[in-house]
């Protein structure tokens, strides 16, 4: 062996329920998603790339939040990439679940039309990623949306 | 509409290819293996939180990479998160793909018994997260590795 470089404190066990702390921090998404007259946005930290050749991303969406459904019924959502300018409306959205709310309007976002989605892009955002569901298999069982 | 905060910089189109650099830049993990006397580390970016109770972690593994079949065959892995001091172990690791090479010692790096799963904890690495394979149904689709 070359070298060794042992730490020497001690570890400790720790709460499963709180290693969400250390895997989380990643880029905040903004998910914008319509279907039938209605449209929504939602604050997203759980995402991944699933594919470089196709581009996919898997987003885990929580079945109690409206862009589940949003999502599900329209197989298409725009992911956003918001700049910290945006912090307020990033904790805005996150922390927002009425459903008589139109967070667009509430916290000062602009919707755009996209090119190859019914889902508005949102102006303000740095980039756009228009995206349609290519796998919707793991939906119910772990609230994982496959984007392409 | 409360306020408008409307950029008038120009979008254009980006390479889907790219897009990754975007999702990317999320804590960087490395994952130790083991299987019949065999072990192994890579080097991970691309992992995400699926659930809090029980805490569940999807990674996405190339099928080439030797820790594929590894993790696939002992249904378990370590998520071990290291401190920016690694960083040469971290990108050596992630360089280093010779089946013949034992990257603990090529890196200096102790491994250590767990204490619930077979393979070996990265000593050096700040926190260590025992893995067991709870849903192998994506491994073949997406390359999607669900533990808890």
């Amino acid at each position: 062996m070359s070298s060794v470089h042992m730490r020497t404190y001690k570890k400790k066990s720790f709460p499963l329920s709180k290693i969400r702390r250390f895997i989380e921090p990643g880029p905040i998404v903004m998910v914008s998603s319509a279907h039938k007259g209605e449209r929504n946005i939602m604050t997203l930290g759980w995402h991944m790339m699933l594919g470089l050749e196709p581009a996919t991303i898997g987003c885990f969406i929580w079945d109690e939040n409206r862009s589940f459904s949003l999502i599900r019924r329209s197989k298409q959502c725009v992911i956003n990439l918001p700049t910290i300018d945006l912090i307020d409306a990033i904790i805005g959205v996150g922390n927002t679940h009425k459903s008589t709310v139109d967070k667009f309007e509430q916290f000062g976002l602009t919707p755009v039309d996209a090119s190859k989605v019914d889902a508005p892009l949102i102006a303000e955002c740095y980039a756009n990623f228009e995206c349609k569901l290519v796998d919707t298999s793991q939906i119910n069982r772990h609230g994982l949306f496959v984007n392409l």
